[in-house]
């Protein structure tokens, strides 16, 4: 079937959002740790992780001033620091509850069922329950002008994961260590490896590594 | 185990690309389709694909000029127009051999055994064998300065998928449709739907729908 544009701008606004969401793919969710400058800890799902660079390593996410993720919008802001924080797959409910409208003195950690960590003295918190943590400096806001959405850029300052999820060429198989992805705001997914693949070439087909 | 900014740094630097291109995520694979001033057809893969918003419906990608994706990149700012292509599983070595630094006036459609198909007059090419094809619109180019990526935004024209991937609210299960996810530059996924949670609110905890 066909769905053209004056059909998509004719839509009922929840019927469209969740079109456009859920179809614009699957992702990583993680959990964004925060802590305000009155020291109130925040913790957020997101599903917009986007690679920008991996020297310097640069990661950015996207987001939407208008909803409950401005608290970690202005913590990052306000303190330079925050956590991506992976998600098991036995903890989507846990995670998805925190896209609920907390107060903003209340800690989602708390309500959540989640728990706070502290490692290595950085100025973030992260969630106990992530099989993989990385502490992010923030570097860069753009305001994306079109619809007022903002693309955070931070730069990664460590990463805890397993060891046995690292190959021997870098390779983090994500799979492996479980961790959840998901599509649109409430559809969540686990993922299975097929293949990695050699380096393309124009003169050669793809082997399986 | 722990690794920091300073181990990051010192890391060879295909380890370290490998290691933070695979960790930011499982994602979406998808081919953009486009077409140079000179008719010569471009397809190549990407996974940056970031939703932006849904009323208008808008949607990114990350480009990087100084790789293959360059011509993808020229063609766009050229004709304004480009396609979105989601990738079958079965498709993945094809998919990946888009990546192939081809002379700019190839086909990687034919290089790659991909077919091009035209739909609706629209201007850029779709890849026929793609299980979901989205006509696509420039609408602003975002340059990254911390390291001259590029974020191209575009407002989706129409969509063409099956009836049966729809649910009633708008959802599109991207499982069903068998598209394949994938993470870093060569490794391929493909997920599973594990569930639906109903809208978080404070007061209570999430169903499955």
């Amino acid at each position: 079937m066909i769905i053209d544009a004056t059909q998509l701008s004719q839509f009922e606004s929840r019927y469209r959002a969740t079109l456009i969401n859920s179809l614009a793919g699957i992702k990583q969710a993680f959990l964004i740790g925060s802590k305000s400058s009155d020291g109130i800890s925040n913790v957020a799902i997101f599903n917009s992780l986007m690679h920008i660079g991996a020297n310097p390593p640069l990661w950015g996410f996207v987001c939407r001033p208008d909803t409950v993720q401005r608290d970690t919008l202005r913590n990052i802001l306000e303190t330079g620091h925050y956590t991506f924080n992976f998600v098991h797959q036995d903890d989507a409910e846990k995670a998805h509850q925190t896209s609920a409208k907390y107060a903003s003195e209340t800690s989602e950690f708390e309500a959540c069922g989640l728990h706070e960590y502290s490692l290595s003295n950085f100025p973030a918190p992260f969630v106990t329950e992530s099989p993989i943590k990385i502490g992010m400096k923030f570097e860069e806001k753009i305001d994306i002008a079109i619809n007022g959405t903002i693309l955070i850029i931070g730069s990664i300052q460590f990463i805890d994961l397993q060891e046995e999820w690292l190959s021997s060429d870098g390779f983090v198989d994500l799979a492996k260590a479980k961790t959840l992805t998901c599509a649109g705001l409430d559809a969540y997914f686990e993922a299975h490896l097929l293949q990695r693949l050699s380096y393309a070439k124009p003169e050669k087909w793809p082997n399986k590594l």
